[in-house]
């Protein structure tokens, strides 16, 4: 097998376990294969601007259990990228690269494909701690997320019951409930609230209600950032849209605390997690599975298996058409709701 | 040495360390003193109503690890208690105790001085996460609230780094900021605002602008909840007053984030702990303070030193009087700030 | 579906998320299908003499992120249950209970399999930190082995690296090195041993040595309690065997510091973690299996399905006869050591 | 004030919070006196060799919350420094230093003295993770050291509880019970071993069994590696001595499970936390601490005060002179003892 020169780089929201990905390439690739790795700087703009840096060992030691990325990220208009994808190419020409490994999630695997189309060989590696690409059992970044948001829920459950109050806790999950549903059901939450689900604040208040009306002193609400009402059931306003189009999320569980208050007659209190929840040292989960993602990466692009992602099945490690990988967001299912008991 | 009736009770706002006080309380009266205790449940209202319960080893058995308050905890008005003085007295003498050991903050103690200038025999237990009392040179629950912001900071950094932003983080103290401080030093931010120094919005947006001029790619600014403003310096108002006529305290991060990405062109992120600071398992710091802080308690009962509150002094725990413990606020002095480097 | 009468036990080695499975099974059976649940105590010795208690919602209260099991566990030999299958029979006929659900280990499964082939109807929940069962992707308990031993690394390579040391450090796995192999791969070890691979000490010796020759301060080496030494390579003997003809493993770290501190002429020290590993709070990863396993047992008795276990299958929960889940091991297949470097 | 030239190196054993040291005395010194620092490599062996190099800013950027020393560290022979002292103070006259700042424990205190006393302008700063230097309240390191035994006796509580047993837990203490009695205490171990009380296994084996048969299903016992029995009581014998002519300590929770287990008819088990208490993050107490030390000995140095080392009084730090420093150890007073109701 002939030493190849492979390119890197992270792109998007930060994410526990993209170090895990960066070092585990330069790992693979260099010491079993040979290959030479450069990391772009800044996600796509490194591979737009052609900056870059040499990867070798020494680049990556020590970054395994580091939050964050070495590479640093920035997100790029899609349209941007769209007008430089002969750039992009004539970039990876000039470097002599055989391959490109993006480390992204929905915006970055889309933009991935759409360069693979225009002709890049690259093999992705999916990221984000929502957990919402489909074509992966898990992905890296979610247990760590989970995990925090399950640690500050589990100190809120004795504050609460000893203190008598209800508790919301707004946890990461723009379009999904994966991290409402995990940390929710890790700490036994009184009631998960997702995307998936626009939620009637009567029926939210009744369900806490009961659990007051059966002598309970506490409960906890676990709340998806982009939960919202169902239509007509409440004032609520998401907050606006950013710079790249995203939806600014912040803030239903604020709402929640008043509206809760007030049917309640009860203190509510907000608790909103924020960036805690993407930052910081991956759990050993994660470090993992990013390791494997790193290392079937390389060998994807040994193999010449371009134009895929890596993804995890079962116990495996497989790859995915690109294609496929962008297709749809992976939603919680009804069932997982049942087993939860307590999604509205 | 007689054997003793003692209650004990716990008051105001939760507190990782409490439960350790009740545990130690018991354990060293019973076992050796072969006293009685009993608790009484939330708080003062529980000495009000002469609703209480018997502690014995099998009550406190595996709860020093445990946040919150197996007794309960309701916040009472000063003046119902002020009024109600005659009541508790009743209730004391009813019920043969020869002590009552409140556990609780400024405001417990404030209405424990009431009660023992009324004539009841008190031995309290300062407790307080804001470590705000000038008495002791530590109170238990700081040292948890402070590694439980540490971390979040400790994880909010990597991911502050990769992504270019400045992420403000609002951390508990309405009117001192040992928090902050602490936290802030712990986890080595790039600015510190605390209730005591009203800070100056232009100020503060020039630090952090000269550390993104330096080449920095972020910054970290850890604000105490009751910072404000320097008059005239900056839009503010604080939320109002709750049923207690506590101000309502939120938001201060909000509109930190808000100013700065205004004046900064940086991407500014809010995140706010709230009551994860005060849930949860105490650290062994505090559980070993805590605990001591219960047994020495229980001798100053046994050797009448009533009208008192425990209080570590360097490695000692020692006694001071109530009077003494609420005569002001230890606020953080003028030469901790240098310490720091980054109080504003 | 008419309501039952469920008998739920755990038996075998302690594993982080019992009290999770034994809530849910709990939650489910009470809350959703009204059934009663009762516990029988110390595992099958339990079932066997007629020890148990009534499990409601108040038994369960609190438990779900407690280590342990509130039901005990007891260790009993194969042949002592064979000749108790009739006394069990009886017990279950008197109790009028519709199922049995016991949750364990090896050991327990194949005791399960016996009953049921016997006619007792069960439904049983895979158990084991080793992560050794071959018919489930991943059992409750291992995620938490995992975690505690990678902090333990991460703490470790600080001070190894300071100090200039080679540390070996014990983690369980008595016949299989899934802790090993996840928990070096997670924490970067730098040579991983485990009991699949019977391993040669000057190999193990050269392999570290090249790391310090290549100018680097030190060399973290995981090794399972269960590795052994290739036949003819080293004298070791593990340390007989105990009461229930387990071998009592214990040492094989010290060996290979002394081992390596001679040949390498470095200083060598041996972390032996052990039950540290299985003991307290569960991650959230394996509360979540375990909730979601016990509520899939409840199911599956609801159903019929006996003689069966649950199983995780990629994202979801299945059954699998209780015929093939023991019948071999679960060992760390060839193609894993690869994607760890330095597996020997 | 004019500005200086200082050098800073670490010796001794590892110990959480070093680095954090390094960086408050970079930091101090550089931006706030424009003195110039540098960082001897290896501890003592760098000033004898003239191993060092300048610690900027950025050399001592994000090293706050890691653990070990950038610096590295060995351990040199008091000899072989008594020797060198004359080769020292040529390297400090040669790089122009006007100061050198050691952090170290008990023998880097008395090397630190001896170089004082040939002329050396020493400020001195302690660090052991065993807290027993005399001259101040706690040393960083401590905390950190405790945190990590304290959690691992919450974890093993759990499974000792559920699967009744005997738990004997070894942790660091040489000389002195400081770790064994704070974790203890914050653990709520039922027996806690220090070496400033040679135990006697007959007493240790009855308080345990006492346990037992007052119905109690486990015990945890905590033990210093440096205790030792009472004269006569127990054959025990601890593992020599190591090159520098420290005793090398192993092994005694062995030694006490053995006994234990004999003498109580329980199975007994050991669990030897090793070097996992002394690497790592540090606690959020000891980064403050550690912080604050840098400083004042920066300050000591610009102050002239030579010949001293920083120490923690209550919540002030003040300078000590290095002669009282090294005095004597602080052991654990008996008062202490009683506190703890558990130290035989």
């Amino acid at each position: 097998m002939r030493a190849m020169r492979i390119g890197v780089l992270t792109s998007g929201g930060d994410c526990p376990g993209l170090n895990a990905v960066i070092r585990s390439v330069v790992h693979r690739a260099t010491v079993d294969h040979g290959d030479e790795v450069i990391g772009f700087q800044d996600g796509w703009k490194g591979l737009l601007e052609c900056d870059y840096r040499k990867l070798d060992l020494d680049a990556v030691s020590g970054i395994l259990a580091l939050g964050g990325t070495i590479l640093g990220s920035t997100r790029v208009r899609p349209e941007h990228l769209r007008d430089g994808a002969e750039r992009a190419k004539g970039h990876v020409a000039e470097l002599g690269l055989d391959a490109v490994i993006p480390i992204g999630g929905e915006g970055t695997l889309k933009a991935a494909r759409l360069l693979s189309d225009a002709g890049l060989p690259i093999v992705g590696v999916p990221k984000t701690i929502d957990n919402d690409i489909a074509s992966t059992d898990v992905t890296f970044g979610f247990d760590t997320a989970v995990g925090v948001a399950t640690e500050a829920l589990d100190r809120l459950k004795t504050t609460a019951e000893s203190h008598q109050r209800v508790l919301i806790v707004e946890v990461m999950g723009r379009h999904t409930g994966w991290i409402a549903l995990h940390s929710g059901m890790a700490a036994g939450a009184h009631a998960i609230v997702v995307p998936e689900r626009p939620f009637d604040i009567e029926e939210l208040a009744r369900t806490v209600g009961e659990r007051f009306e059966a002598g309970k002193k506490f409960a906890i609400v676990v709340v998806a950032e982009g939960a919202k009402p169902r239509e007509g059931t409440m004032d609520y306003e998401a907050g606006g849209k950013d710079v790249y189009g995203h939806e600014r999320f912040a803030g239903i569980a604020h709402h929640l605390s008043v509206e809760l208050e007030r049917r309640l007659g009860k203190e509510a209190r907000a608790v909103i997690l924020g960036h805690v929840q993407r930052g910081g040292t991956p759990t050993a989960y994660d470090r993992v599975l990013a390791t494997r993602f790193g290392w079937h990466a390389v060998e994807a692009v040994h193999r010449g298996e371009f134009g895929t992602i890596t993804a995890l099945r079962g116990t495996d490690i497989g790859l995915v058409p690109l294609s496929a990988a962008v297709e749809r967001l992976k939603t919680v299912p009804a069932e997982r709701y049942a087993e939860a008991e307590c999604v509205l």
